[in-house]
């Protein structure tokens, strides 16, 4: 806990990690963006310095945390710092290799949540997968994660893309429904959040039921009479109407 | 409250409503269903009576709540019973006039909820969309439902698929996407439930911030190199792998 960190990086994820060490008494020593705006923004919530000078950040950190954008991640110049410090990208689908070459000890620390800057958020039982370049540095990686959560694990590139990919699917692709149904929600003339209750419950279910036996509707039914009724009212959207058919293709062949 | 009801049904979306209705101080008269032993198994929570016999069902009950598989409602013949009883289906897609010229006072009544017989749920919040064959009929029913819920209104056949079609979206579909999810989970060698961090901050997030703040992602960020890296994991799931573009594309094209 008398490590210092630094953050590369104030979007979603450094400022989630960052409260979340300070939380746990964590000294976070500097915090570097491009936009100097986000660096004081973050630093202000940890009472701490910030840079937006990439070689005005610090050397004696034990932490570097790369907090960048994928691309960003494949070409950075590693912090000069000294050789014990550990560099850690927190990415789900970079190598953890792209420090590779740069620097003696490097890794991935990749914690499984979706961040906003506006909403901080725990992780006591937030997976994260760490990877290292050799056995001490593991060891390090996992000391450290098991500090913040209760489910840690040793991954590979394999691994964490593929739990990437299940966090798209889970995440991402599920709030693009929320969006398409809100949208139907406006063409009832309903309020939007009247949704609400039902995505609400529809998340509680999977805690105690698989999803197999929570799938409930016309196409758990095969009811193709109401399937129809809606492809209706989805005809002037070719594309919204080609997804509803593959979702309910998906749920038909169960 | 002194009034009388009687549910044709008792599946999910009897069990759940006739338990509210119990909680709430009404009088559940009887309980029928083809399958004895559902009938006995919600007649037991209820402590009330029960039939398997269709013409056993009584006749001086007020309220008639008809829960069954859509295609059983367009064609069952409604309880004989005295002329002010008021018939109600509770579905979602349904036309509202399937008793018209079958009885004298009929209607909808339709939680938008998903239910299942196993989790009692709140209906406090949930929006129950009403509808009845003339003003009277639709004066007593909104009276009804805003003694169940907050979020109550005189609907239309049309209003009401609407609101379906986007509970379809955000439950029946956002379960799938759930079980696809906990699918990639599996291929990780990884607990399925580490997604429910995940999965209930997605519901979370929606109730502050709209989906498409809420929007975060490969393709939120247009990162191509990634959603490549995902399309070659999905590359001997071809089913999944259209699934994973054209959410893709809905997303990238905000």
């Amino acid at each position: 806990m008398n490590c210092k960190i630094v953050f590369i990086g104030a979007g979603n994820v450094a400022t989630n990690l960052a409260l979340v060490f300070r939380d746990k008494g964590f000294f976070v020593r500097q915090v570097y963006s491009l936009h100097e705006q986000s660096a004081t923004l973050l630093a202000d919530k940890l009472n701490c310095e910030y840079t937006s000078d990439y070689s005005a950040v610090v050397k004696d950190a034990d932490f570097y945390f790369y907090c960048l954008p994928d691309h960003v991640l494949q070409t950075v110049e590693p912090v000069f710092a000294h050789t014990d410090a550990l560099h850690l990208h927190t990415a789900g689908s970079v190598s953890g290799e792209v420090f590779m070459g740069k620097v003696e000890n490097y890794g991935v620390f990749y914690p499984f949540q979706t961040f906003t800057k506006s909403r901080p958020v725990k992780l006591d039982e937030v997976p994260i997968l760490v990877q290292a370049n050799n056995r001490r540095n593991e060891e390090i990686l996992l000391s450290l994660a098991k500090l913040l959560s209760a489910n840690v694990v040793l991954s590979t590139d394999e691994k964490r893309i593929r739990l990437h990919l299940a966090g798209v699917i889970a995440n991402n692709f599920t709030n693009c429904l929320y969006r398409l149904a809100f949208e139907q929600m406006q063409m009832a003339d309903l309020p939007a959040e009247w949704l609400l209750p039902l995505i609400d419950e529809t998340a509680r279910k999977v805690h105690t039921l698989t999803p197999e036996q929570a799938q409930t509707g016309p196409a758990r039914r095969g009811d193709m009479q109401i399937i129809d009724k809606h492809r209706q009212l989805l005809s002037t959207n070719p594309n919204l109407l080609n997804l509803y058919n593959q979702l309910t293709e998906q749920i038909l062949d169960r």
